[in-house]
């Protein structure tokens, strides 16, 4: 890790905060609080962790604004509005004194039709077809393919070994993770009369508009025709497969391992656990959430719902008949009594 | 997009089809026939949409030869036998269009000992190991790696990024999508007396046979001993994990993250949807259709049966189930209720 | 496939056994008994096979010690305390005669602040960070991203395509398959009042002790805070998801396609199988197993607990509830003939 020593002054000033102890403690790390040594940072957000206050060993530790503590303190605290949220703004903080990368790493091929803007970081190994253009502020990794005619805006990471295929059109401020794959054809064959399939050649493209994460091992393949579209500040997990012709809406999240198929369209402001799966062709209505591991195989027209099973039906009647199900031996067996008794 | 201008009659010759319009009516890409502009060529298909080709704003459709037009059209029309057909000809004939990679981009890694046939692409940053032997009109794009020993035959595509590990085999006419990775180690280990687990090494390959279409971020593992094998004309989707010593047999389809374990042996002209799991050391009757998310733990002995569920059985027999599963909560009721009457 | 010739001799020398027949008798691979031909090595370990060993062709078969023909064979036979285990160890000894690569191919990125020990390969288009260091006799593929401050000690094997984040630390003995991703970033995102999410920076890292194998195309994602940690001897075979602040305990073994959700805690001598999802913040008992497409979501207090079903629970209750379950048409069946029998 990169050490990096702030005092408790630097720290309340990042944060707007007040001191309540020696303002010159000095803190080299981020901990939770029942880790915590001296030297550490931490904060208390979760009224069950309160006990922990009294017996840390850390240096600095920040806390809401309204916390009364019970028994003495050994901790510098600094009082926040928002301790948890205050904790997400000093790592990001924290994260922006890395110093990234710039310039053209050699050995990188830059097709000569390619159009960079300006600050972009290209790394080595890295490959940049033709007519590809590429934003200003852009980080692009080592070993990155981008293909032909892609369009990148400004301000987006891409990690090493992402592959971006042809005419894929990513937008502003996103981030891409290593191993990613965007633009593979999509699944689309025909039989034909010796029970052999054949390609149906996958003309479309993918389009990522703004303020998306995409995480390691996605892949997110191109249209038949038209475009596969992930709408603005949607956040995708690691190993999910989103479908040719798949449409994602505003804001939505989905966990790892997820998998649409072709042409769904998912609403916006979705959450979907890890593993799910989405039947092709079928709408996904906003805010509805999905449990891990559930299939869901038929529209979902009613906003906001909340499903589970596979197929998925509502969360809460899954879990009463899934109760039952544990018990269908006793059920089974309650039957059989009856059927004994009436002969 | 690569824009490119067809009129009504290059697209009549192409596809052998007869003009009802104007000959020179003009397109510049393909759409949806609900969706398309002036400038569009659509198709129609599916009677369900035959009521938007009155309104359609496409330059040209084309049509079945046996539709009857109820209502003025205004879009050049195109008779066909079989318009679906059409544009899967159409799409191909287009994508041929673009212009593929040719020759050895620099800088590239290529033993000494490794033999290219003629009209080979080596993207840059691509591998290509000792005793590899790359047919002919292969393309392999950039950042590919080509183990020791690899032999691949003629009119492969290999996109970026894409590990193949020594001692692979692959036959003519594959298509490999970035990511995947063929001929990693199988998942072989044995338990020590110390409850720790020690290596089995793994010194079979991998042979993928004529035909094979290979999706993105795809595993294929090599064998223990022998080979793992994947037969003609097989097409995978992203995602899919075959592990050591699986065969799968001619023309069978697999959907994304779909996990083969060790040594199963899958039949001809099976199709698994998404997610699905097959146990180690079992076979898979041909023509078995499995749904997605279902795993099979047994034997599959009857030819083209349908399953679902985990463990899977009969998919009919399986949505009955299912029914009364999402009501088993009324189930309990009514037997209780019998329960209280009977005493 | 490398030939390498052996007569019955040297491989008696190996382990330690007897001849029986030809000590000349030469292989030139391994085959299975039943597939074997002239010039095959093979073993009999499981009686279910003995009967092959009348009637196959190979040269040499390995057989335990205390095998009693009933018939005459014609194969040389060599004796052995363990023909199971005697097979891996030639397996073994076969595998290390394969050459291995050594030295810097070029071109290769090796930062001029990075490290690097005795005996070390590094492959061609392999990038190596700021402040790497790496250990001695350690093979590290083309086309790998090792990233700035990324320790990794000695003995280890990193296939081509994989890529490792800054800061991530690995032990000694240690392999991992290509495309694999370690120390991206965790999922982690807070929602704001506009619905949006904001990224929280993942400023944390990767731990990876010695003797952890790791398949291909797998992702381990880096701690908010702290190390996300895979203890020694663990064993993950391919597109296994880890998320951020998850612990998985010495001599786990996870089987392909699994995901464990972040700050998960993993027992020691756990066994899971493919495409099961453990639930974030939850711990799982040592020796617990988890059967294929399982789902836990609570914690696994008991030790050696054997798991099935989403939620998990006892496999064996499982397994009865899911009898009862596939006869569900029937029981119905049966409620609905005693209803009309008392209603």
């Amino acid at each position: 890790m990169v050490e990096i020593e702030f005092n408790a002054r630097q720290i309340a000033d990042i944060l707007n905060g007040t001191i309540e102890g020696d303002e010159n403690a000095v803190v080299t790390r981020f901990s939770k609080i029942e880790e915590a040594e001296p030297g550490s940072l931490c904060f208390l957000a979760n009224p069950k962790y309160t006990h922990y206050i009294y017996t840390t060993k850390a240096s600095i530790v920040l806390v809401n604004d309204d916390f009364v503590p019970q028994k003495p303190v050994k901790s510098t605290l600094i009082r926040v509005p928002d301790a948890y949220k205050s904790i997400a703004i000093l790592l990001d903080f924290y994260n922006k004194l890395t110093e990234k990368p710039k310039g053209k790493e050699k050995p990188c091929f830059v097709h000569k039709r390619a159009v960079l803007g300006n600050d972009v970081y290209i790394g080595a190994f890295t490959y940049i077809g033709k007519d590809a253009k590429i934003g200003n502020n852009v980080l692009i990794y080592p070993q990155c393919y981008i293909g032909e005619n892609v369009k990148i805006g400004d301000n987006n990471i891409i990690y090493p070994n992402v592959t971006i295929y042809h005419n894929s059109v990513i937008g502003n401020n996103c981030t891409i993770h290593s191993g990613t794959v965007i633009g593979a054809d999509g699944f689309g064959f025909a039989p034909n009369e010796g029970q052999e399939f054949v390609k149906i050649a996958q003309i479309g493209n993918v389009v990522i508009e703004d303020n998306v994460e995409i995480g390691a091992l996605v892949t997110i393949d191109r249209a038949t025709m038209g475009s596969t579209t992930i709408r603005k500040g949607v956040k995708l997990d690691n190993h999910i497969h989103i479908a040719h012709n798949v449409e994602i809406g505003k804001n939505t999240v989905i966990a790892a391992q997820t998998g649409i198929a072709g042409t769904a369209k998912i609403g916006e402001n979705c959450m979907f656990g890890g593993q799910v799966g989405i039947s092709p062709h079928i709408t996904i209505a906003n805010g509805t959430k999905i449990s891990a591991q559930s299939g869901v195989s038929n529209n979902v027209t009613k906003e906001n719902s909340i499903l589970m099973g596979a197929p998925a039906f509502d969360i809460r009647a899954y879990h009463r008949s899934y109760v039952h199900f544990k018990n269908l031996d006793d059920i089974v067996k309650r039957l059989e009594k009856l059927e004994k008794l009436i002969g």
